[in-house]
């Protein structure tokens, strides 16, 4: 991995370096994926087994492409019974974290006869996507279906593209059941999250959508966003690891590589206070190298964009991890916990040396549905609160009414709004 | 107003009229909008001047772009004394309401050597778009400004269309004083969105841009996002009453012909179980068209969206009021409160005849930016959620990681993740 002076210049490369990597950027895309929203959106169930048909290779038709209860059954069985404990474990720990995200309705009643508040509804139905083909990612199902579940919501309609043998992988099939899915529809890419949006004679319309996908997904989630709500444009993931001399190199170094190898826009960086550790663990990611089986992804993607920042001081380190505004944040110093509260911008946070990135990602309870990409900004990670809405309470008795009715009336007047001031006023005549 | 039997299919007319209104929908603003939007985020400054001056008629420059300290002062000397006055109530409603709305950073420390937690931090720098030329709705600015300061938010910067001598309304820029913007821009439509999303030489960019605005706004609002975060896409505004034979016929009709005076696309719809109410409605309102100012596009707006429909149970009217997901409903039952428990989908909810909806418009506390157009099925009024973001945090001890870390092994494994498994393996090497 390259090894950089962090300061204004390389700073300033290195952001215009990631945000290359934006789905908003992809420009060529737009229309094809369009295209193919407005063809679902016009011609429904059609469209959508053509496009099936041509991307995925899978021939499946109004008869096929909802997962039936004997293929969740026959799935079930074939999901190895370690697999199946550590599903189950992990399950009940997404389950406790997302429970405390809950929030009540609430209202305050005064004496003076007035009551607002702000009642919470869980959405009626949700979308969600999970990346697949015949790969299995089984941590994300989980992660995308236990909050909506925890929420409230009553209609859960996964999407996720079938294999050429039109089937879904069976440990796909096993987390959706296990989390909750009502409803598995085979179908991925732009033409799922159109059929989601609008509906079709086979998928049911959904209120929002929601879970990371390819590119075509991310621009089909911005192109419905109106017609139903999305959770956020996901772009290719980062870490970022911000460690002093104290940290184990080896550790850092096999973190890195961890996201590193997701594809070849990932980025790994390392932004450190010492030079020593910038090299021991720039030799670290050598000797991993050698023997992990996706090297060439890795190699790529730290070609593309994996930094060594050595900063002059935890400061900088933090003022540059804050711009980055990374996906994964790593802490490991002597003081994890202070540096934290320093942090403004980052998705999920793992302090201290043993709370290595992957412990998120499979179990301990936190959303790895994370924003990436700079977008953690002003994006959440995924959680509870995608899953429900609020709506404002507002109750005045006559005799509140009677005290504020003039205010109101002048404030409507101001604004040349007549026939608001008049609605109050009629009650008073 | 029109009287119409309500059933499934009045119900699916009324509701595909309304989705009419949609902005998705006005397709052929989509290019223009999207050249505009480029064009500032290229040519920076030097396009947003050439917008200013062809769509506002105004012609400023950097030196004129900004509102002055001396613009403010001068403002709000010119305020009247006694609108000041209910300003600043209303302020004092709106953001003791919004200040019940914050939410704590949390965590959950266990014996084992773990903590799990939710940090929450104010987003950065955001922008509020407020409607403007020089009409006033310093509501609006209060409404846009006040759960962002609230939430902790730095940087506050306003934007809002000039009138042609390029000057901004003095009450508005009282208002945004007051409440607390940090910069004012004399900048609107789709240009004054996108100098917010990628920043000119004299706008900064913001981490997310809220409030209300015109088709270009919402538009260009929908081009920007994920770029940076947006609130919601605005259309237009709609009232829906339900109501029974207990409820104040000349109230309802006022309160009806409140959301119409808005623009010729707004809507209001009453549903009542009464024939009786519903006839007598009718009547007021042909009472107030013939004496309020507004009536040429109140007119036009109930022809074109207003409804009075006749339910054969209180049940039926609900149903109706949770597909329609009306921005304001009120309701005016003998048990508005029982009523209220059936309510799915709502911006917001005014309940008992007191409870006109202006009263939410202008003084009651709660925000008055409320999803609009159906969208209350899954977007949210404007609150102090809008300004924060959360990071997840994860700590686990050596012991904790220890206890877990061949279940996280195998289920990285499982996903054929490698370097996932090994930045977990490594540290119990």
């Amino acid at each position: 991995m390259r090894i950089i002076t962090l300061d204004d210049r390389s700073m300033e490369n290195i952001l215009a370096d990631m945000l290359k990597r934006d789905p908003n950027n992809y420009d060529s895309y737009t229309q094809t994926v369009e295209a193919i929203v407005n063809d679902v959106r016009n011609r429904r169930d059609e469209a959508v087994f053509e496009y099936t048909a041509k991307f995925d290779h899978a021939y499946l038709d109004a008869s096929g492409i909802r997962v039936t209860e004997a293929e969740i059954q026959e799935a079930m069985e074939q999901v190895d019974a370690g697999l199946l404990d550590v599903m189950k474990q992990s399950m009940e720990n997404i389950r406790s974290y997302h429970e405390k995200q809950k929030r009540n309705s609430w209202f305050d009643a005064k004496p003076d006869g007035t009551i607002l508040g702000q009642k919470v509804t869980a959405l009626e139905s949700v979308g969600v996507y999970v990346p697949g083909g015949k790969a299995a990612y089984p941590s994300s199902v989980l992660m995308n279906i236990i909050p909506a579940e925890v929420a409230g919501v009553k209609q859960i309609v996964m999407v996720t593209p079938p294999g050429k043998d039109g089937k879904v992988n069976p440990v796909t099939l096993t987390a959706a059941h296990l989390a909750g899915a009502t409803q598995v529809y085979k179908v991925g890419g732009a033409q799922a999250v159109a059929a989601l949006a609008f509906g079709t004679q086979s998928i049911p319309r959904v209120n929002k959508i929601v879970g990371p996908g390819n590119i075509f997904v991310a621009l089909a989630k911005k192109a419905v966003y109106g017609h139903v709500s999305i959770d956020s444009i996901a772009g290719p993931s980062e870490i970022l690891v911000i460690a002093d001399d104290s940290a184990n190199p080896r550790f850092v170094a096999a973190d890195l590589l961890s996201q590193a190898e997701h594809d070849e826009l990932a980025s790994a960086i390392l932004v450190t206070t010492s030079m020593d550790l910038a090299k021991k663990v720039s030799l670290e990611v050598e000797g991993f190298l050698k023997v992990l089986p996706r090297s060439e992804i890795i190699s790529k993607s730290l070609d593309n964009y994996g930094y060594i920042l050595v900063a002059e001081s935890m400061e900088k380190a933090v003022e540059a991890s804050n711009s980055i505004a990374p996906e994964h944040l790593e802490i490991v110093t002597r003081n994890p916990f202070e540096v934290m509260t320093k942090i403004q911008n980052a998705g999920a946070i793992f302090i201290g040396e043993y709370s290595s990135e992957p412990l998120g990602d499979y179990f301990a309870g936190p959303n790895h549905i994370l924003p990436t990409n700079g977008t953690a900004k002003f994006f959440s990670p995924l959680g509870v609160d995608d899953f429900i809405k609020k709506s404002s309470i507002i109750y005045y008795s006559r005799e509140a009414l009677e005290k504020a009715h003039k205010e109101i009336e002048l404030f409507a007047e101001a604004e040349h709004l007549t026939a608001h001031a008049n609605s109050v006023r009629v009650r008073f005549e």
